[in-house]
């Protein structure tokens, strides 16, 4: 491999300030990130509930080996390649909150223990339990498994009275073990009406309580009970029901998360960095940030620390800002708050990591665009 | 390098059938896709106007190479790294149809002709002329520059009357030589009402026709008056005053632009290959494509071929169908026509082409994520 080049491969090298970094580029305030990782841990231990961060938000080894090393129990992911590459990493408890299907999927997920590493996924069809069966018999691997109960959401996911027999079919499966229940209610994460996401999840608790109590009389008990995001894991943390928080987006925060959450819950530690580029226009600027850089599925970013300027439009590589004081000039550079996240992140190679001003350290996207 | 591995770094190796094509993946339709090549360029040599195609889009070397060898003059591309990805995979001819700005980026570009590229940019600040010239001298090399106007979508660009006073100093910059105009209305490009749509475009070829005739009195003649879109390029062509075409969506075409043209001009070639790997309940089918894997800036995808069912939600890695004839089973697979070509290009490494349902070969995307 080639030395790295700033501005082509990468956007900054250690020791650089802020200004001095290349544009358009994912920045991490290290304070802010260390901080979050810390709270929401604490208050995994403080309900008494473990925390498996969830990977696909990130999608970095190195943040998630961060956060385990603050006490989380493993990592989530999506995907069987974004589950090889936190293996390759080092990762070596990590659960694919989805369904794995098709054979060379299948195939791959079976190989992963050889790695070293603890593999976990999710079921909601009879038919996978056998391919993963099979898989597994292949490579003289063990694969646990969670049976999937859609708690709300609609979208995968059992029937809570289904949980029994597909439990039961997963026990009898050689090279499978029934490892408890997926109970995700991702639909509730951005309701911003506390009241009525608060209902959706008491209802998700109910489901989940149910699909517990008859594994129980089925004897089936459940080790993993999990689920919950950063909109909602304040409900399943004190349900008396789950026992392990799959919480992602807490580490970074989004602009549509802030306005779930409200302020003082946790900090924003994500920016996107940008530059402006063309400012012909006195109350009209241009900045390299658009389309190519940040999701817009939810919404269009927030510009970090400022109320004179706003982000109005993104194009594929242009972002508008209405300036209506002017106050912006060719080269100035600003902080963008994404609107979402995990897609945001999922298209770069890099994190900027910064500290009082300064580039730390970069930290590379290990699983960026792994989707097999 | 170590062996590709289809399911983690590649999705197919040549010779499989696309039913073998691990997914999410982005495929092209080759036959689609060469047909869509000829016909812009004969439309462009019946109008006697150059081809300069927009790599933007596909961000794809080997796909430029297609469109050059069918008779494009050259390239643009939107970004200094995705140029040099361009230049470094052979092409010869990039014009950056964006402002490039500070010290880095401008560095960066002045040494591109040094890889035996011509290259050419746009200005609209008297400042980035002489930071481009002294660029250019520093390391020896020319670069060509356009003056861009503002022709109606208010964006970048100078007031047409602002032209000459520009181009004066291009002309009086050493290591620059003015080059013509960059006029594109890309506001217009998505205008779904033809009528106005084509007022948008009368409006900017009035203001690019007083350009270049501010520029002629002032004796300075425009070699390249260059701009259009997919959505416009048939009033930029029969104008009189453009003389290069810079479309780019026509190779692959996107839902979007079917809605703004219709049926009939040209096929699409791209589409996201995806899998239902989810199907508890018999009116709902979810599959593996969701926001990671393609842009909902344009709306969601559509599902070709098929009036059965319907692509109705997306989340991060999950997509859901409505499918109220229980058509669908899991494992079947689906192409889906993305809102917008440009940004899920942008989110993939390759391309899989097909022709007569076997894969013929893997293309890479050149310039993924080369956003600085």
């Amino acid at each position: 491999m080639t030395a790295l080049e700033v501005g082509y491969d990468i956007p900054a090298t250690p020791g650089m300030t802020e200004a001095e970094v290349q544009t358009p580029s994912l920045i991490l305030d290290l304070d802010a990130l260390e901080a979050n990782i810390a709270s929401m841990q604490s208050q995994a231990d403080a309900a008494g509930v473990r925390l498996r961060v969830h990977g696909k938000m990130h999608k970095s080894a190195e943040i998630a080996q961060m956060q385990i090393a603050a006490g989380a129990c493993g990592i989530c992911c999506q995907k069987v390649s974004e589950a090889e590459a936190f293996a390759r990493a080092g990762l070596r408890d990590i659960l694919i909150t989805n369904q794995v299907r098709g054979a060379v999927k299948t195939d791959r997920l079976a190989r992963l223990p050889l790695l070293g590493a603890r593999i976990l996924t999710c079921v909601d069809d009879p038919a996978n339990v056998a391919e993963l069966s099979a898989a597994a018999q292949r490579h003289g691997t063990e694969i646990e498994v969670l049976v999937e109960i859609d708690c709300g959401a609609g979208r995968c996911g059992v029937a809570p009275d289904q949980a029994p027999g597909l439990a039961q079919a997963i026990v009898a499966a050689p090279g499978l073990r029934f490892a408890g229940l997926q109970a995700y209610q991702g639909s509730a994460q951005h309701q911003a009406d506390p009241v009525a996401r608060r209902g959706l999840i008491e209802t998700a608790i109910a489901a989940t309580r149910r699909a517990v109590d008859l594994l129980a009389a089925d004897g089936q008990p459940c080790a993993i009970i999990g689920g919950a995001g950063t909109g909602s894991y304040r409900f399943e943390a004190a349900s008396g029901v789950y026992n392990e928080l799959q919480c992602g987006s807490y580490a970074f925060m989004d602009a549509d998360y802030r306005r779930v959450l409200g302020e003082g819950a946790f900090r924003h530690s994500l920016f996107v960095l940008t530059t402006v580029m063309s400012h012909v226009k006195p109350d009209h600027a241009v900045v390299d940030a658009g389309l190519k850089v940040m999701s817009l599925d939810s919404g269009l970013p927030q510009v970090a620390g400022r109320s004179d300027v706003t982000y109005v439009a993104a194009s594929d590589e242009h972002g508008e800002l209405a300036d209506p004081t002017s106050a912006l000039r060719v080269g100035t550079q600003l902080r963008l708050i994404p609107g979402h996240c995990d897609p945001t992140c999922n298209l770069h190679e890099w994190y900027v990591g910064i500290r009082n001003g300064v580039v730390e350290r970069l930290i590379p996207v290990t699983a960026r665009g792994k989707s097999f």
